[in-house]
Parts: structure tokens; C-alpha cells; sequence
């Protein structure tokens, strides 16, 4: 048959995990975590299902947690969203981006995405027959360029992709990035993605800095979070959007006829679970503590040269001192002969740029980051 | 905002749900049952939770489910799919349907739907782009015409949709006319969607009548179907596609930037609770007494004209002995006067055509059965 996607390939994380298994290999590839749940949570989506809870919920979610999201977002950011018009809870951040786009993306529009990025973007924009605009975040910092961005930007731009704390890179915007952004957007009615699933994972004792919290972003901004990398369980597949009453209402329209809605007992679960917010703020320090024991590992072991990690589950080195293989070949090496795989930085760009770096996710048990480690040494 | 999508409201299932639940009517209207499923289905998939089945699954599903798919098909149908290259999990049937649509429709390519349809199946060819064209089953007794659909193929057609045992009017398409569709088609290259979510809902000794039985249609076809609907549990969102390897190539490709994966431990659970097939044989008895339960009340205490119902969970009655409203205000005011929700045929229209028929669940526990009935006497 005559393809449709001719240039998608199978996604760079089905891939490297399938090698990962195949090679029995430490899995610092893919963005999940190897450690459990809390069992508590568990607990909380059994419960729902012996109550019963077994069939359709309401088409924008359970009540219950959209009404937690609602009052995370005021407790943290300080907005209040309406739990009834403004929440909608989807099967995954993926499938929220994806059906953003479709709502509100018209053929021909165009759409800018700041690479690296992740590699859904893309064909999403494509998929909704949208024109991608594609702007470098500065090469080596991997920070917003927002001459590059204002000089992207075109009466036909419909909508901007953000993404901090940042996959790959690591990096977070600043309030300063966000205000710089809602400035550039004031005089547009250009619309903002904004991907946030890894919001609980800043360190150093920044804050991430929500669209929510910039009334000028959130007014044109579709929010976009995960439950599955908040509470370690990335197979249960449930995010959230937050966007403006009108926004979600484009949203629901394609949503209701996608998927239609998400798993009833696993939303129950978590709304039960979310209710003590001590849950996610002991995060930070968490994942921090395991960048720190990596980073210390790789400094000490390995003659990578490592950018920041000032958020996200991830850890970018420069390969350049190690190896002379382009970092796709690299990444498929390490992964089969030392036995760690990581995933290259190419695979976030659409013409596979090479910049001689590569992303370890460390949201790994201490002993298994420890083993990998210990494999890295060998280089 | 101007909407893309200004044609679109919400869908009738959430309407109506939504109404019956303000009301306090027995709801009628959306199709899934109101009585617990199978509590070992319940304790598979606490049990997988438990072994900490909770990060991400393959993209294309656990293969044990995968397998579990395929060896009913085979056993059932006698066609043989690879688990590894031709089965697909699905966060429900709807986002099957939607995907494989992104999948293979091009803009400008022409869809052919069977009317009266599921509510998604024409935004959905919208959202890609695709020309919907539209053909009556047969009025009144809701059979295929072939020769209006032969009539409707041109060099532009790219796929068809079709739906048995049929939501809403009960009908199911026998041997013969999937052989008619297999000549219809054999000429061309235009795909099949077979939406199957109510293939163990078949009833008086008739057998489902898979396009997988059916070489010259499996070869085109992507056949869809539910765990939701076969197994109680709608509210799981957990669905299947099967269809060839360069079909289900195209439609992963789609598929791994919507959802990207399916809930990984009810994906185990099902898989485990499967491996007894006399749970899903048991289901044409079971629910054909609720079937005839229903029917044999309407008749006693109503003056409602019953259609058959061949198979599905649902009863369509013609309602001009009982009003002269329109099926849509009278689908109201049966909710909220008489506490009976039912959803109007006329929401299966593109152009909301009215032939004074409404369809009932009958999906439900034998006590809401009564309850309903007895509502339905006072009319
Ligand atoms: C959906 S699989 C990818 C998980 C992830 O966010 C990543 O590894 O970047
Ligand atoms: C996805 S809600 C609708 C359920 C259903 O199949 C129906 O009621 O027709």
C-alpha cells in the first residue's frame, strides 16, 4: 500500500527499549520508571474497581479528578481553572497533545515547534494537515532564541509547542523565558502548547513555571500534564489538559470522538491518591538526589562531558571525547556492547541533526543507575 | 475562537448520560451495562498491578494479550493473524476507528459510511480531511443495499465503514451479504473498517460473521473490536485491531503519536482472564434473555411497534403509536417526564433524519429492565 506517513518510522523509544530487552541491557532509554508505585495507590484503583466503577465516566473524566487537578493548578500557580470547563483528562499527555492540534490546527496552518522536541510533535502537525515551522533552541544550551522565535512567526501561525522542564535537554524556562514568551504572544491570537509532564521534577530549588501562572498564556495555552510520570506508574497512560472554557470546548469535540474517554477506576484511584499533596512535593528532592548520584557516577567514571540537568528525568552528555560514532550508531553500540542504552539526540530533530550527544533517563532505582554506571566505566 | 469544527456538538451518549443522571431516569441511552463484571477480572488486574506491571507496555500492546487475540480469532473465525505484526491494543474501539482512519484517508479521499452510523465514524473522516459519503441502510429494516453502495464507489474511494451486529438498529449482516461485500470490493482497492465491538452479542443461534472469516475482505480490513463492551467493562477503555502487516504498519505509525500505548496492567489482566473462552461464549445466552425479558414487556405494557434486534445490546422501537414529537424531544421528555433514557436514531444522521424510532439498552441488570418497563406503562 502507499504510505501516508512515507518518512515515520517506529518511534525511537519502542526501538531502543525492544533492543534494550533483546540485549539484556540496562534500559536508560525510554522516560519511565523501574521502581513501583506506592502501594497506596494501588490500593486506590482496586478499591474503585471492587466498588464497581467499572464503566464509562463522563467524557471530559471523573469529576473527583478533575477537581483535584483544578486545585493542584490553584496551589501551586495560583489560577483557578473550573473543574466542570476548563479540565479534561486524556489517555496520556501524547494522546492531549495530538487532539489539541486536531482541534484546533486547519490545514495549511502553521505551527511552530522548538527542536529538539519530542518526537510525536511532528507528525501530529502533519496528521492534522498543519505546516511545521521548525526554530533551534540555542545549540549547545538548548535555551529559547526568541529573535528566532519572533522571526518564525507569520500572520498563518496558528500555534507555538513549548516544553519545559525539557525532553531531552533537561533544561527549564525561567519565569523570565515565560514572560518573554507571553510578550511575544500579546499582540497574536497564536495559540500555546504547552507540555509540562515533567513539572514535578525541578531542582536546585527552582520552581517550574506553568503557562497557569502567566494570565497571558493561560488564556491562549492548552496545559498539558501526566499522571503517569508524576506517580510512577507511565503504563496506566492518563494526562490532563487545562485550558480556557472555549479551548476545551474545541478540545472535547475531537477528544469525545478519539478516544472518547479514559479508564474509570484508574481516575477514581488517583483522585483519592492526589488528595495529600505531599505526594507530589517530595519529587524534587526524590528525583534530585538521583541526578545527583548519576551525575557524580558519570563525572567520576566516565569521560563524558555532561551538560545541565536542571529538571526532567534526563542526564545529556557529549560523547565527543568517548567516541567518534555518529550518536544514533553510538547509542546502538552502548546499548549492545557495553549493555546501557540511551537514546540519541537526532532522534528529536527532523533531519536528524547531530550534535554529539546523547540522553540517559536516570528515574532508575539507585541500584540499577549503579549498574549502568559501573558498565559506563568500562569505556 | 473560531472553531474548526463548528458541525460538531457533543456527542448524544453524553447528552443523554448526562440528562438521566440530572433526572434520575433509569438510563436506556448509552450502550454499556450497569452490572459489575466478573470479579476475577477485577483480581488479574489488582494482581498485575501488584507485580508492578506499571510502566509503559510496548507500543503495540503486551503480547499475551496480543496472543490471546489472536488464538480467538483463529478459533472463532479460522484465520490466523500474527500476534506480533497484526494485532493492535487500543485505548477503546473509537480510537481504533479514528486511527486507522488517520492511518489511510488522504485529504480529498472518499469514505463511505452506512447510515444510520456511530456518531464519530463522520467527524472522524473529517478531522482527516476525507470526503464523507453516505448510504442509507435500506429504511426500515436497515439492510445493506449494494447496489447504492456499488453506486457510491468511484476511483476516489479509499475505504469503507461498515458495522455488525449494528449499532443502533440490531440488524446483523449475514454470510451472504459479506460475500457480497467481498465481490463488491474485490475489484478495487478500497480498505475495509469493520467495527465488531458487539461480536459476542448475537443471538437465536445466528453466528457473527467476521470480515477475518473472509479472505477477500481480511485482506483489506481492519477489524475492530472491544474488551469494554465483551467483558462488562466499558469504562476500561480497552480495544483491538487486527489487520493485515502492512495495514496494522500504517496504522501503528498513527497509532504510536495518539495514544502511544494502552494501560499496561489491565492489559495483563485481560490477557490472563481471557485464556477461559467459555467466558465470552457464555455471552449471546446471557444477554439474549435480557433481550427477550425486555422485548416481552414493551410488547405487554407499551403500544411501542418493535423492530428486531439480531444482535447488539440494543431495542429500537418505531414511537408513532405513543407521540408525535420528534425522536429528539421525545427522547427529552421520556427522560425527564417518564425517568427512561433513550437516544433518538435520528442522532445516527449526518442530517438528523427522523423516522420516529429510538433505541433502548437493554445492557442492563433484570431489575432496571422492570423498573423501565413499568415507567413505560404509564405511557
Ligand atoms: C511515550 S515513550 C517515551 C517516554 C518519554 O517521554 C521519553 O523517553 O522521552
Ligand atoms: C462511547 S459512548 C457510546 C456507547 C455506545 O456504543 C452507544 O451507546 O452507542
Amino acid at each position: 500500500i502507499q504510505s501516508k506517513l512515507p518518512k515515520v518510522g517506529t518511534t525511537i523509544f519502542t526501538v531502543m527499549s525492544a533492543l534494550a530487552t533483546e540485549k539484556n541491557a540496562v534500559n536508560l532509554g525510554q522516560g519511565f520508571p523501574d521502581f513501583a508505585c506506592d502501594p497506596l495507590l494501588v490500593d486506590a484503583v482496586d478499591q474503585a474497581m471492587r466498588e464497581g466503577l467499572n464503566q464509562y465516566p463522563p467524557m471530559a473524566g471523573v469529576l473527583p479528578l478533575r477537581e483535584a487537578v483544578a486545585a493542584k493548578i490553584e496551589a501551586l500557580h495560583g489560577k483557578r481553572y473550573s473543574a466542570q470547563d476548563e479540565i479534561t483528562i486524556t489517555a496520556g499527555a501524547t494522546q492531549a497533545i495530538l487532539t489539541a492540534i486536531l482541534a484546533i490546527v486547519r490545514p495549511g496552518d502553521e505551527v511552530i515547534v522548538l527542536e529538539p522536541c519530542y518526537d510525536s510533535y511532528i507528525p501530529n502537525i502533519e496528521l492534522a494537515g498543519g505546516t511545521v515551522v521548525r526554530v533551534p533552541l540555542v545549540p549547545g544550551t538548548f535555551r529559547p532564541d526568541f529573535d528566532k522565535i519572533a522571526a518564525a512567526m507569520t500572520p498563518r501561525t496558528r500555534a507555538i509547542l513549548v516544553n519545559s522542564p525539557h525532553n531531552p535537554s533537561a533544561t527549564i524556562w525561567s519565569a523570565a523565558d515565560m514572560q518573554r514568551l507571553e510578550d511575544l504572544l500579546a499582540p497574536t491570537d497564536v495559540f500555546l502548547i504547552s507540555d509540562e509532564v515533567y513539572e514535578h521534577m525541578v531542582y536546585d530549588g527552582r520552581a517550574h513555571e506553568s503557562a497557569a501562572r502567566f494570565p497571558g498564556l493561560a488564556a491562549r495555552a492548552f496545559v498539558v500534564s501526566s499522571f503517569g510520570k508524576t506517580y510512577h506508574v507511565t503504563g496506566w497512560k492518563v494526562g490532563v489538559v487545562a485550558a480556557p472554557a472555549a479551548l476545551t470546548a474545541e478540545f472535547r469535540k475531537v477528544h469525545q470522538f478519539n478516544v472518547f474517554t479514559v479508564n474509570t477506576p484508574v481516575q477514581h484511584g488517583l483522585a483519592r491518591y492526589m488528595a495529600e499533596p505531599g505526594r507530589y512535593l517530595a519529587l524534587p528532592a526524590f528525583y534530585q538526589a538521583k541526578r545527583d548520584l548519576f551525575r557524580e557516577g558519570l563525572q567520576a567514571k566516565t569521560r563524558f562531558k555532561l551538560l545541565p540537568s536542571e529538571g526532567s528525568f534526563f542526564q545529556c552528555v557529549d560523547i565527543s571525547a568517548v567516541s567518534e560514532l555518529p550518536e544514533a550508531e553510538f547509542c546502538q553500540w552502548l546499548t549492545t556492547e557495553i549493555g546501557v542504552a540511551a537514546i540519541p539526540l537526532s532522534a528529536f530533530y527532523a533531519d536528524s541533526f547531530d550534535q554529539r550527544v546523547v540522553r540517559f533517563c536516570y528515574a532508575k532505582e539507585d541500584a540499577t543507575l549503579r549498574t549502568a554506571l559501573d558498565r559506563l566505566a568500562k569505556l
